[in-house]
């Protein structure tokens, strides 16, 4: 297995290009912008769906789901949402092909659509259409749904995972009776994304809320959770929208409240991607491939056996059926990789490059001796061990590289938190250590943009319960009441 | 709780259009021919696909996901397929709307694609145009995928699950070194549907082929389970099909076998799809409401307390908590109804329509005679039964009910199956009884066109295991070797 992958020194950007192909995650498809999540990426994918799905369910919600397409009408019900995806939409416009008489098919110009539907880039609008019939009164309250659906955003500049015109995603859409219940709902749900990005993804994060210049379409407020990846770029891993009564203003949505009175109803939104699986594998992975979070490996363990002779495969293979049962009963998903087409080494590394968190390896000195050879990914490092009670130190050991993988992340994560106190020193940070960068700021759009299109840096999220303090922008040297967190992003 | 609902006898699909409304499971959304799955019918679906993925899973499939956007180009490449579609599909010509100067959203003409976009009718072209670049040796076959994915296939008429112009389904597609391979996984499929269709759903099916007329476009065999529903229309409930190379061919998809010879893959694909409710709600339906078998019922059992006093309430409230440990700790969903804003008859009729299998009732009186009224669904029978030992004998109970859906639908499709020996006694069964008409044929193709031009009835499909039994054509009195199955079908 010759893996030749980049350095992340060298170039990160190529880096995480070749591991997403080498590790047979995803690829660019024929069509534009459009990916193909492979076998292995999309197992990861599945395993992300389930925690997150049971989170839901936890908290109240049930799934549905709602149309691929939007009427154009609709989408343009709500003025700030359309303006905000209007310019990357997919548009169907005729509903038949036909054959030109030559042998060429074509689209039939008798088919047109009265009205052109929109490939949903986010289903806000089809949504609030339809709990339009859904709730009259208080008693049709709240309403939580979650929806798991692809979605298109037209992308010039396609990055697998993590920009593609095509993605996987949940939507979270809630109706409630106050606001109260919204702004609480909202902030579950960040909530919810944030522990499932450090308790399964092992990625530490910053909540927050965003500014009005990078807020959601619609919204009167976004909140999101913010992790940073190795080189240094932050990345937006969930975000978590009060809507207000905007939606419902625009689809005319009213309840009759317990007291008899007729209002609007107040609505959340919420998503996380595919793009997590861009954070996730830029969060751990090194230059040997993938590190994948014991919690979300699809193989988290394989047995490697090194022999000989047939005797000695049928020996290791009597003891590799014994740990299997043994780890697939504690829940534990193992691979035994018995390929006689490939020598050990090419599969230590292949199996370094998926990623996989444990890898037992078995040879004939180890028949004699009652033992084993335990390589854990996350340090490269390998101990020779006894076989004696082998399953439960396995269990033990992906805790601990659970835990390691995300201690790790978060050490880099915090040393990548600098204050600047000057413009000067905002850009030297910017460009020469990275990270996150608290700096005061006016609380002005314009420096904002002003920031952004100096130094690409973009204000990533003021934090929840962030400190209270006095000092001046670093750009326009205005008071300001708090630090804000500025970074460049993906 | 009004019901109100049609009877199946009165007007049989308005029975079925009322029902999936009144069930909460599904509604027509604004855009045309596509649905609202509502959360009580995903809930619902979600269970079917569990089921389904665990099987597929376990007959050696990943998932995977391929663009939702097609190519037109790749469309058109293999031949009867862009014929079977070509008239059914959304087709994208613009990526971008804009604003007109006057406030109206128009689409931006200056974003037209240079080359039209298919949404997805069927994934085949998609997907062999990528296994180009995954296959080269026999080493890297089979491949074995399937997907989860929307598909629009463009409807005039539609009906909710049966008929959509955007439905839920999985596509499995493989790829494989011979023929014979292909074929015994496009029949291992089949079964895979078959035992799913049984065991879950409680559905029995007939396995069978069809006819060249009826195959999937580009297919060089199509396998199919029939289900019947309760009005004596048939219902093909899942297809799989054998490729041959067709797509191979149309996309170059060749691979070095072991001994060295360039060949082109053989295929299969396989799909079942949310039409599958559809079967699911009038196989088993009756006028009271929905009746789900145990094992996809999203609520299995509900508790509804009975009381006049707090007291009352409380003391059915403790029981309650303990038989609903008890039996989430068998895997089985609970309900516990403790609503004050309606009253028990209101739950009881609403539960009944949602087709909730067991029903246990517990009052004053029960709390004195240490006893419950349990009532089953399937029979709309009751019994007052000692509280002792309550969870075991929910758990024989649902069993019990499972099996006993499955009979009674066996025993209908059975006494509809109709062998006739002349083109008379065909139409009058068919237009009188209904149900599978098993009647010779002559084999082609004109003949079974002629037969579904006068009477709408279709070949469903010529059984497996066919017993071969000379006689004449009903239609042409032309020799025939075996008998087929006819019917009228959604
Ligand atoms: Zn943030
Ligand atoms: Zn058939």
């Amino acid at each position: 297995m010759s893996k030749g992958i980049t350095g992340r020194n060298e170039d990160y950007s190529q880096w995480y290009n070749e591991l997403v192909s080498k590790a047979d995650l995803a690829e660019h498809s024929a069509v534009r912008g459009c990916m193909v999540i492979k076998p292995y990426g999309y197992a990861i994918w599945e395993k992300m769906q389930a925690a997150l799905d049971q989170m839901f369910k936890d908290t109240g919600h049930s799934n549905a789901y709602f149309p691929l397409f939007i009427p154009k009408s609709f989408f343009s019900k709500e003025a700030s949402h359309v303006e905000g995806f209007a310019t990357e939409c997919a548009v169907v416009t005729h509903y038949r092909l036909k054959n030109d008489g030559n042998g060429q098919i074509i689209v039939d110009e008798e088919a047109k659509l009265e009205e052109e539907l929109i490939v949903r880039p986010t289903s806000e609008t089809i949504i609030w259409n339809t709990y339009k019939g859904w709730i009259q009164s208080y008693r049709d309250l709240p309403i939580l749904v979650n929806q798991w659906a692809n979605v298109v955003r037209w992308e010039m500049r396609t990055r697998l995972f993590l920009r593609t015109a095509e993605f996987l995603w949940q939507e979270g859409h809630t109706a409630h009776e106050t606001k109260e219940e919204a702004v609480e709902e909202t902030e579950r749900m960040l909530e919810v994304y944030a522990t499932f990005a450090e308790h399964w993804m092992a990625l530490p994060v910053i909540r927050g809320k965003k500014t009005e210049t990078e807020r959601f379409a619609g919204a009167l407020d976004t909140y999101c959770i913010e992790a940073l990846m190795q080189d240094g770029k932050a990345l937006q891993a969930g975000t978590s929208h009060f809507l207000g009564q905007n939606f419902a203003k625009a689809f005319d949505v009213k309840f009759t409240s317990k007291e008899g009175k007729l209002d609007y109803v107040w609505a959340t939104s919420w998503g996380v991607s595919t793009r997590l699986m861009g954070a996730l594998i830029m969060a751990h992975s090194d230059d040997a491939g993938l590190v994948l979070p014991p919690k979300l490996a699809p193989i988290q363990v394989v047995i490697v056996p090194i022999y000989k002779t047939t005797e000695e495969s049928q020996q290791i293979g009597a003891l590799a059926d014994e740990w299997i049962a043994d780890l697939k009963a504690k829940g534990i998903s193992v691979k035994y990789d018995d390929r006689d087409t490939q020598r050990p080494g090419f599969k230590f590394a292949e199996w370094e490059l998926k990623g996989v968190p444990v890898r037992v390896a078995v040879g004939a000195r180890d028949l004699q001796n009652c033992t084993v050879e335990l390589a854990r990914r996350d340090t490269q490092t390998k101990e020779t061990v006894n076989r004696q009670g082998l399953s439960e130190r396995i269990v033990a050991l992906l805790d601990d590289i659970q835990e390691n993988i995300y201690k790790k992340a978060l050490s880099y994560r915090n040393e990548h938190i600098t204050e600047v106190n000057s413009y000067e020193e905002f850009k030297r940070v910017l460009e020469g250590k990275g990270g996150f960068i608290a700096a005061h700021w006016d609380g002005t759009p314009e420096t904002e943009k002003r920031v952004k299109e100096e130094t690409k840096a973009t204000i990533r999220c003021i934090p929840l319960d962030n400190k209270q303090e006095a000092g001046t922008c670093i750009f326009t040297g205005k008071p300001s009441a708090q630090r804000v967190l500025f970074a460049k992003a993906y």
